[in-house]
């Protein structure tokens, strides 16, 4: 006989039923501590976790709606921005990245999307299914997107509605000059899409300042929250757009004039969905850290663990994937030596050192390593312990190096 | 000047910098500490709950692919299945709901739709935005759906290739016969969509037995997890289908097939989207609880607690909204007496005694109170501290009533 429910007021009045006999039992999983450095997750702060575990009261309760403006209000911040229409998605970035398709594409309308790593493609697969017509604009990866290239896509598709591209590549560790191709797609007519899901919280993002229409990102980038979030922000132009739309929206879950009615406004609530209550106790606590902080300072701590980490690698002979204008402190791309194993290398990092750190993705697969220094990540121990780390993994692949060479150049990189 | 980052290792770095002025600094959020018994989310045990904030790992890590694994064959055993595609979709039900209408619908289908409440006119939304036609079956709100009126339906419509319907109307407390509704879709050559948010963990739901094809949840009602996660199952036939589209699924964020490839098989796992991690470790937890006790077990804790319920209400002078066979036990609705101010009862429920119960939806807005007694929530506590706390309230709306005469009733049927 088992015990039912152990944890219930319940106990007593089932203690006598014998639980269904069942082939497996499952135990409670436990995971061990790591330290993300890889693409995202990136490690979680105690204060997010805290506030993560805190007890669930309802979506609807007033309590938690004043929790939904505040978090309105931080994300405004974080996103730079006065847009009315700025809320964080039930879902991961994916489906972030959807609701600005969905929402500003109609069927039969033409998409310049931009790709330089695998979410370009990603974009890609969003306009088909709208019933859209995708203009593609490639540029190698881990090169930034051309703006050259989009003002010709422009002249040889003057109809083209819209422009998408990924702002921070997390496929390739790449930034493009968002706000030139924001503009560029002003000066067209058209409406701007900008995946920032690694930017955000990271690098500066000036969705006002720069004119970008629909952006989404991820919580679990450079925010350090728990993944399964997407906050997005809409324009007053897109809001139009999607107010003047005759054919409805195909997704009813990612509907934001339905959306809108929950999250939104003076008027009282329209149940849509249930919001993920206690992923928004997290995000709204890693925004107050975010705040605390000040954008500012994050995006220098950034710089400052990033220009550490690459003097570190560097003087251990390995070298960057990106150029140096177009890099992105929070995700580090590294190219693999040559004879070196990238899979034993990544899982011994994890297995003897629980450290987790990126594969390449897409094209890069077995020729990059990924290194985040994302949100609460982004912390010199972490930059020492990663190159503490690799340097024992290397040598013991045969690697030749210099002992304690790239903790030496990353310290002093701090020091300066 | 502000002191950055408290929790960094960097703070030394950064304690310089002067954070952003801002116009107001937002503080962390706390939670009262509330008696969820409304229609979800429901109490979150605090085994759950730690679960959800234990640290973050990566979403690719083994670790993860193995908690993985055993959330598939927790939920195999929770929707009583062998489906092989049976996984929680990374959003919450209404978006569970959306996985099996798009995956499922191609555009010029004809759907037969079940309504006899809020969310079967949810699923005609569905079903239009997927180009395809449905043709309503409509009972009264808090009447089950009628089986012979689904009959005529699919006389009237022979070509119709899906039934769609719910199990346990959320908006009304009503459960409707899976069981004959999936056997009539099966006499007539069309696949089941089945919505069981409310029914899973709570009452009977057999799915390879009934030979329901498409069957979705959400994490937040019986299951007692945090809201945010929606489990579903595909039949082997429905799995088929799908893979025989000749039209993409309109979302790709949904689309099965891609999903498939992530969660799914023997072989190497493909990137799809970054799973919400921690709300994993919660529904994992939560579904250990649940194999712990065994499932009849839940379900008898479910119908002991709501007899006590009944029998207080009943003695407190209050009568059911729904007639005794097609009561859920896990949501009680109840007709508010005459006279009565429904928001000033509901308010001061939750503002006095922290105990949220829930209002009417749609038709039954004002006229009923919707009592949940769902999963962690169902025990005999929260029937005798709602019964108290009602009891309270109503005598000071002026209502007419024994002192004692509910819980004493309570007591009498959990003794019985």
């Amino acid at each position: 006989m088992r015990l039912a429910y152990a944890a219930s007021p319940n106990l007593i009045l089932f203690a006598s039923f014998i639980a269904q006999d069942l082939t497996t039992m499952t135990n409670s999983f436990f995971p061990p501590i790591r330290t993300l450095m890889g693409p995202g997750p990136s490690d979680v702060s105690p204060r997010v976790l805290g506030a993560l575990g805190r007890p669930t009261i309802g979506h609807l309760d007033p309590l938690f709606v004043t929790l939904m403006d505040e978090i309105k209000g931080l994300l405004q911040y974080v996103f730079q921005t006065e847009n009315a229409l700025t809320l964080p998605v039930s879902a991961p970035g994916s489906a972030g990245m959807e609701a600005c398709f969905v929402n500003l594409v109609s069927p039969g309308d033409t998409v310049i999307v931009c790709q330089n790593g695998v979410f370009g493609g990603r974009m890609k697969e969003n306009v088909e299914r709208c019933a859209a017509t995708a203009i593609m604009v490639q540029d190698e990866w881990g090169q930034p997107v051309d703006p050259e290239k989009v003002r010709e896509a422009f002249k040889s598709n003057p109809k083209a509605s819209l422009l998408a591209f990924v702002h921070a590549e997390t496929s390739t560790g790449t930034r493009s000059d968002a706000e030139t191709l924001c503009a560029i797609a002003r000066e067209n007519g058209a409406l701007s899409i900008v995946d920032t899901v690694t930017s955000l919280g990271g690098i500066e993002l000036k969705v006002d300042d720069w004119g970008a229409d629909a952006v989404y990102s991820g919580s679990q980038k450079c925010l350090s929250c728990v993944p399964g979030i997407s906050p997005v922000t809409f324009s007053p132009r897109a809001v139009e757009r999607i107010q003047n739309r005759t054919h409805k929206v195909q997704s009813w879950f990612l509907d934001m004039q339905l959306v809108m009615g929950y999250w939104g406004g003076d008027s009282k609530r329209a149940y849509h969905h249930t919001a993920p209550v206690n992923d928004l106790y997290a995000l709204h606590e890693s925004l107050v850290m975010l705040q605390e902080e000040g954008l500012e300072s994050a995006f220098q701590r950034h710089r400052r663990n990033h220009e550490a980490l690459v003097a570190g690698l560097e003087a251990m002979g390995l070298a960057m994937a990106v150029s140096p204008e177009w890099r992105l402190p929070q995700l580090n791309s590294v190219l693999i030596p040559e004879g070196i194993d990238d899979a034993s290398v990544r899982s011994s990092l994890l297995n003897d050192f629980n450290l987790e750190i990126g594969a390449g993705l897409g094209a890069l697969a077995g020729r990059t390593w990924r290194i985040g220094l994302m949100g609460y990540a982004s912390n010199t121990a972490n930059v020492i312990a990663c190159l503490s780390a690799l340097e024992a993994v290397l040598a013991g692949q045969g690697y030749s190096l210099p002992t304690g060479a790239g903790i030496d150049a990353a310290r002093q990189q701090l020091a300066a």
